[in-house]
Parts: C-alpha cells; sequence; structure tokens
C-alpha cells in the first residue's frame, strides 16, 4: 500500500514535512540545529504525525467546534521530534551505526551530542503543546494532552529499560513459551504501542473529542503499535533482500528479544539455543534457523492478531470516510514501504 | 548559612523529600526505580523546589485565592525529578564516575540506563504539570507552565551543548577576553539558569502570578543560576580541602569552559596555556596556575554582580516576609554547605 492509496494522506504528509522544515529554520541559532537536522532526514513515513491528524478528523464534530487541521501541526510534529529523540537514544543504547540506510546521530555526532539532541526534541514535543493553546486548542484539552504525553513517554522509557532486561536470549529472564511471549507483547505495547497510542488520542483530545472516542483511539494505536513491532521485528525474515535501513544483526548482537528470534530460541535444540545465546552464529545461519523453526508464521499470526484489534476497536468510532481511511493506515504502517 | 537560618526552609525541605519518598514509591513496579532511586540520593540542598514553593509564597495574594502550599509539591518534585535527569546525562556525556560523593548514575548502571532514567524523569516532570491541574491550579495557569518547561528543558540542552563547543580551552573558539566572560554567560544562563528561572517562574505562574511578578522571579532566578554556577566552579579554588563531592579535575580532564580555568587560560603565558589545552598538567599547578593569575578574584567579582542582579530583581515584589526568605535563599545556594 503507498500513500496514494489513501485520499490526502500525501497531501497530509507533506503538510507535515513543510512544518517540520518550518521548525528546523526556527532553531538555526540553537548549536543543537545540525543534529535535529540530520536526525530528521530522511523523514519516514510520518505515521505518528498522520495518526495525530488522522484521529482529529475520525472524531471532530460539526465543522465549526473543530480546530483546522493546520492548527494541529505544531504538535503532531512535536510527536515526530519525539519519536525521532527516541531513535537518537536508542541508537546510543545499542550502539548502532546505521540508521534509515545512513550514519546514526551518535555515529554521525557522538554519544554527547546524540543524547542532548534528544532531549532537546523530547523538551520540543513539550513546547509544542503550549502552542497549540495559543492556535485554538483549550487549556483543558491542553492539559489532558500533557498527561498523555507524559504518560506516554514513561512508558516509552521503561519497555526499552524491559527490553533491556530481557536481553540475553532468556538467560535467567522469562524468554520463550507464554510467559516469554506476555512479556514480548507488554514490552512492545510499552517501548513502541505507547508512543502511537498517545499520537491517537491527543489528535482526539486536542480538538473536543468525548471520552469514549479518546479511549476507542488509543485501543486502536496500542494495537496498532504492537502489530507494527511485531512486522519491524520480522522484516529480516521476511523474502527478498536484506533492507539496508538498519542493520540487521543489531537485535542479535545485542542479544534482544525481537518476537522471531524469541520463538526459535524457545523450541530450538539445546545446542543452537546456546549457540544463539552466545551471539557468535551467523546471519545466514540464523536466519535460517528462525525460518525453519515455525518461528516466523507464529509471530505473524500474532501480528495478524493485532491487526484485527486494531481495527475492531475503530468501530466506537462514527463510520466515516476518516475512520475508513484510519483504517487503511494500518495496511499502510505495516507494510514496509 | 544553613537551612535553620531561613525560617521554614527545613520543613519545605523535608517536605519535598518526603513527596520524592512518595514518588519512588508510586514506581516500584517501574524496571527504572533503582535509577531513579539511586540518582535521587542522597538529596542535596533540593534548591530547585524550593525556589518553586518560595516563588508561589512570594506573589500569592489573599490567601483564598492562593492554593495550598502543598498543591505545588509534586511540580516541584517534578522540577528537582528533571533536574536529576540532566545531572545523569551530564555524567554520560562528561564520563564523570562519581557525584554527590558516591558512583554516578552511569558509573552505577551503565550509560543505557543512565539515558532511560533521565528521559522518564524529564517525562515525570511533563505528568506532574497535568498532576498539579488536577490538585487545583487552572488549566490557562498549567498550560503557561508547561511552555516554561519547554522553553527551559529546551535552553538547558543548549547550554550544555554549547559548553561542549566551547571546550578544549579555546582552540578555534572564543575562550578568554570580554567575548569569553560574554561567551561563558550565555552559556551559564543555558545550561543552569534557565531551569532555576522556570521553577520560579512556574511556582508564581501555578498560584496566579502577575506577569510582572512572574518575569521579576525569572529575572531573579536567572541571576541565582548564573551566580551559582560561577559559585560551582570556584569550588575547586576555593581554600581548604578540595571537596570529595564531584572529581575536581573532571572540567580539566575534559577542557570545559570553567570560568577561572578561562580567565587564567586567557592571561598566561603561551607555555602555560599550551599545557593547560593539552590537558597534562597536574591538578595542583593548575591550581595554582589558577590562582596566581587572579583568576578567582575576577571570577568572584562576576559572581558577586549577578547576586546584587538577583536581589535587585526582587525589588519588583511585594517586601513581605517571604520575599525576604527568597532573598535569603541566594546565600543558602551558594553556601556550598
Amino acid at each position: 500500500m503507498t500513500r496514494d492509496t489513501i485520499p490526502g494522506l500525501g497531501d497530509m504528509q507533506d503538510l507535515i514535512s513543510t512544518e517540520i522544515e518550518r521548525w528546523l529554520s526556527s532553531c538555526e541559532r540553537d548549536p543543537l540545529a545540525p543534529v535535529h537536522r540530520w536526525g530528521l532526514s530522511p523523514r519516514g513515513k510520518l505515521l505518528r504525525p498522520v495518526l495525530v491528524l488522522q484521529s482529529a478528523a475520525t472524531v471532530s464534530g460539526p465543522r465549526e467546534q473543530v480546530l483546522p487541521r493546520g492548527q494541529l501541526l505544531p504538535v503532531a510534529v512535536g510527536i515526530e521530534l519525539a519519536h525521532v529523540a527516541s531513535l537518537a537514544h536508542d541508537d546510543v543504547i545499542d550502539g548502532d551505526a546505521m540508521r534509515r540506510g545512513r550514519a546514526s546521530v551518535p555515529s554521525r555526532f557522538g554519544t554527547a551530542h546524540a543524547v542532548l539532541g534528544g532531549d532537546a526534541l523530547f523538551f520540543a514535543l513539550v513546547q509544542s503543546l503550549a502552542v497549540c493553546h495559543q492556535h485554538g486548542a483549550t487549556a483543558e484539552a491542553v492539559v489532558e494532552a500533557v498527561r498523555i504525553v507524559g504518560d506516554s513517554g514513561r512508558d516509552l522509557s521503561a519497555g526499552v529499560a524491559m527490553e533491556l532486561m530481557l536481553s540475553g536470549c532468556g538467560q535467567g529472564l522469562p524468554f520463550g513459551g507464554a510467559s516469554g511471549t506476555t512479556a514480548y507483547v507488554e514490552m512492545v505495547r510499552l517501548k513502541t504501542a505507547a508512543l502511537m497510542s498517545g499520537a491517537c488520542q491527543i489528535g482526539a483530545v486536542l480538538v473536543g473529542g468525548c471520552p469514549q472516542e479518546v479511549a476507542a483511539l488509543g485501543k486502536f494505536g496500542e494495537a496498532l503499535g504492537i502489530a507494527f513491532q511485531i512486522g519491524d521485528d520480522l522484516l529480516p525474515y521476511e523474502p527478498g533482500p536484506i533492507s539496508a535501513a538498519k542493520p540487521v544483526d543489531s537485535d542479535l548482537r545485542n542479544l534482544r528479544p525481537a518476537l522471531p528470534l524469541m520463538l526459535a530460541v524457545d523450541s530450538a535444540n539445546p545446542l543452537d539455543r546456546t549457540r544463539l545465546a552466545s551471539g557468535d552464529m551467523r546471519w545466514d545461519e540464523v536466519r535460517a534457523l528462525v525460518r525453519d523453526s515455525g518461528a516466523v508464521l507464529r509471530a505473524r499470526e500474532l501480528r495478524d492478531e493485532y491487526v484485527g484489534r486494531a481495527l475492531t476497536a475503530l468501530n466506537a468510532l462514527p463510520a466515516t470516510e476518516h475512520r475508513r481511511h484510519l483504517a487503511a493506515l494500518v495496511d499502510y504502517a505495516l507494510g514496509g514501504g
């Protein structure tokens, strides 16, 4: 699914991209400006800001009550800035040299600037919430958005910390089996899905969505985020050439709990398990082992379960064209394109 | 000056400390809880949260309009959490193994947990702003506090980035002389004073202080912060034993632009200048060179100038006992005790 198959998506991404450029221009005198510019290029799908805007469109009532969509742009971009911040910090944590097909922020600017650049982008999200009020969102709605941002950010950090705990191919912690999958889903809910859920809720809250609508969009974003992360974990095992966007061996090198690997470790014989846990298996061997174990199929099943949950959550919302576009974003998000 | 010489200060610090303990208890199931507990012990002077509460007391009008001080405790603690976050990230950036007399967060838990723990604490500040509204602050006031927090956080990151630019004893960048001092003051205004100024403004805003009062307290906090950082830079050169709280050679090892060192480099002969810039001078030699150059006296003069500015800023506020307590906090903050 490309951006052309969802009406208005391309325009929305262009608007967001222009707003990012405006934001970058506003911080040209900031010593961190080159770091921010690097982290924000290339742009990617801009999934999280699109979720903010599309969620707002989905719940908005009579037109006169609704903020023009452009007035949500600063906070939509703020969510993308926080996402890029978390990527820079992740790359510090994982020691990853590549991101989106080129040098990662810490690889290009060093650890210090990657830490600081990320911190600044988190606070830029906070700034964008206040800007939203200047642009017409009610103070009550902004405060509720502040609560959601605070909670999502705490979840994000806790999720990455949980990932570190689960790293090491199950040495001393639940890894495979049912308890392993439960732990994986909880980790992914925190580290990936919380910000997507937050993006959907913020969009709804800021245009005055009712609590039921906000809750439904929160569930939608959470299930989408879990499905998205499983899809991301599956990428290195899909047929065809391996993507150059991120080193496929990063999860392996860091013994991270990626779902296919976790499931394969669970069903591997003791020798393979030991070799996997030691991290000294060649990548093509790992790939063959994971595929042959049936782990890829099982991971796809779990991904599709969460896709189903995301679509079901949307049933609580008015059946408009905007709701259909939101549903179409699930395919787009998981399309890897 | 000890905490006993300012009426009510000890009680205020005890209240803040109890609220920190309550906050720590609330995140016991968070995988980052041990990191947070370590970073928040020992407590230090709790200067920033005291500034929040004392600023609120200074501007508060008729009693019925004023939030009970206890209701500002979550955001006062939130400011301390963000401060502790910045210390953990600073220790990652500087590679410092010691902080407040024991292992720094990255030294105790590793870089990954120091980065994540800091991120979580920044978002805990965001959460505390929303809590404040539940406790009775108006939504409008909270949104204004959100703006101040966003701006202060951006300044903080930019200030540390500027410090990195100025590091290296002036090789290729303004270091000594008038332009060096101007750059130093700007760096310190961003990296240290912005959060103190923000703490004062937030306290005032949340209890409904008028714009003039908020501005005066912002100026007070900014001047206090600059004086405080110069005092901190002076600590290793003061008579008596060197404090064990932070390795005194950290600034030197990282060639950081601490004011006495900058001023001494400016007046040093070419040989000493080269040796300082190479970072291979022994600590006792550096100390003697800086003292003998007159740099300590000049740094003290600049510190005292900013103390004067802080006290002058208070003149715009009602001449109450609370204003006197705020003035007394300047001595307390700079007392090193």
